[in-house]
């Protein structure tokens, strides 16, 4: 048996697939040693890439042949079962039956979800899986759980949540007890939907987290908790306000130092120092969103991934997997690993 | 009767109280001879300011003493039944005796929320007032209902958050049918929780209004609807993300200017350029949040107004009766007014 960390990687997902996904998996293997990958999807298409990619270790990179693709606007679940053969039912089902530990995808968000949970056995007691991405902020990462998967969850299902964010936090950005906080219209107690006001005691009850309180959407891009809990409606509407506003707000500026002769010059002169600043606020720094609480790890990276972020998402999973992630997840929610 | 229309103002409420309140409430007293505004709260305090501010029109100036001050964080439906002298409670009464047309604060956001629902009435019909900020975007104006009242609102009273803000989108920023959207996690139709998959269809259905669909939050600092219609819990998530993104981003940004003699020379130069982009980003210049639905106006400016923004919230109010918005609001409705 060989020691390799084995992750399969949708090579027909996202904008740039297949070239800069076979590109980043080539990348992956070339940067370390104890991974092997498995390209999944078009088989033509996936050799043709590797022929311009010069020398690799063949040994640890090969192709799963798959003849269907899903495309982003799919109706998710119906196009994970119509399309058994697509790269990314095929690479989900190599997670499920073991003969992968992770799978790297930039395809559609909505038939990972679904194929996620669908596919990907959870681990034995976490009642539901959820999407958690990492955010930049002015104080490192943060991470916003849940995000994509539970529209409408129970509470019991947002301590889960909480506890798994907790867990993925502590290993995977090295910070011990991070600060867990659920998203709230303010900072006292008794502020909230229903639903927050039926979670907040149990998080409060929940001795395995480090758990300080409300916090406010306002609070998140200044870095006010590194585990910020939720339900997926509001996480996605506060991801996507985040992603939004910084786009607009840094093409506006960059329209504004083209109007005239000063701005150009200003503009070049601050290149440097806002080049650093932009580096700060690079979410795929952190890699993709983890799809957390089944029996292997699940990545979906950004849609117009690079072969950066590609080789980001591999090496997300090569760390999960080398820190036992999914081990310490199941011990500190007292449930037993498979 | 005098043909002024007459808007109170909480004197005593926000962080520059009462000493921007008071200046800006003079300047909209100079600028607006339609105007006549009453002053709220600590008398003393109130006239001591007015000794500073020249020379102003007195006849169309007064003050109104109350002598409570509700503060920021005291739980707003105690604070509401209890200080009933407050400059809060005194103002809204004043607004629902109909003694004034309108009432701005600057004063904490839940205790005009709660005594604007319980001091002043509502139009007949209509089920619950909602919070209408607005934000800036990308192409103009965007108004985000609710965004603090209704945490758990049903699906008719999302009918008629959208109905009212595209009444008052359409005369106080002058444009026919504006589009309305409602915040979802995708632009098909069947996606989103509970309550979305049932307003959807209803709001669909509503001849009153423009209604485009489904609306990603990342859409809304782009400018994507100019009506976006959402839950109060998902409204404060989407609001206090803009706000947080934008502030960080900025101050990042100005914090990098100063790292070096090259980018602080640079900074120079970029200044007027970016400084008519923050003019476009500023949503001042928009005026308060508006409390829809009720008999009279209600105004909600920020904590940190200066006096540019109650001078701005003031006129607010003065467009709002002479474009006569309650009126079209009710008829657009079907709905009698009072």
């Amino acid at each position: 048996m060989s020691e390799w960390i084995k992750v399969a990687v949708d090579a027909m997902g996202g904008d740039n697939a297949p070239g800069e996904i076979v590109k980043g998996a080539v990348e992956a293997v070339r940067a370390n040693e104890n991974v092997s990958v498995t390209l999944v999807g078009l088989q033509e298409q996936i050799e043709a890439v590797l022929a311009t990619c010069g020398e690799y270790p063949a040994e640890r990179l090969s192709v799963r042949a798959a003849s269907e693709v899903i495309e982003t606007g799919e109706p998710p679940v119906d196009a994970i079962r119509r399309k058994r053969d697509s790269s990314m039912v095929v690479g989900l089902k190599m997670v499920r039956s073991g003969e992968c530990d992770a799978f790297v995808t930039a395809g559609s968000s909505g038939a990972v979800l679904a194929g996620g949970q669908l596919l990907v056995k959870r681990i034995k007691g976490i009642e539901r899986a959820a999407l958690a991405p990492i955010l930049p902020s002015a104080k490192g990462p943060v991470i916003l759980i849940d995000c994509g998967a539970n529209m409408d969850p129970r509470a019991s299902q947002m301590v889960q949540f909480a506890q798994m964010g907790s867990v993925y936090y502590e290993h995977m950005c090295g910070v011990k007890d991070p600060q867990v906080a659920i998203v709230n219209v303010g900072t006292e107690e008794e502020k909230g939907n229903a639903l927050v006001k039926e979670v907040y005691p149990l998080l409060k009850a929940c001795d395995s987290i480090n758990f300080t309180g409300n916090i406010e959407a306002r609070e998140i891009p200044a870095g006010g908790a590194q585990v910020v809990v939720t339900d997926a409606f509001t996480g996605n509407a506060i991801l996507k306000t985040y992603e939004g506003t910084a786009s607009v707000l840094l093409h506006s500026i960059k329209d504004a130092l083209m109007t005239d002769l000063r701005s150009k010059i200003g503009g070049l002169l601050i290149k440097p120092a806002v080049k650093g600043l932009m580096k700060k606020f690079d979410a795929s720094e952190y890699g993709g969103a983890p799809l957390l609480g089944l029996t292997g790890l699940v990545v979906k990276t950004h849609g117009n991934s690079t072969a950066k972020e590609i080789q980001g998402g591999i090496e997300q999973c090569i760390l999960f997997k080398e820190k036992r992630v999914s081990e310490h997840l199941a011990k500190s929610m007292g449930l037993e690993t498979e």
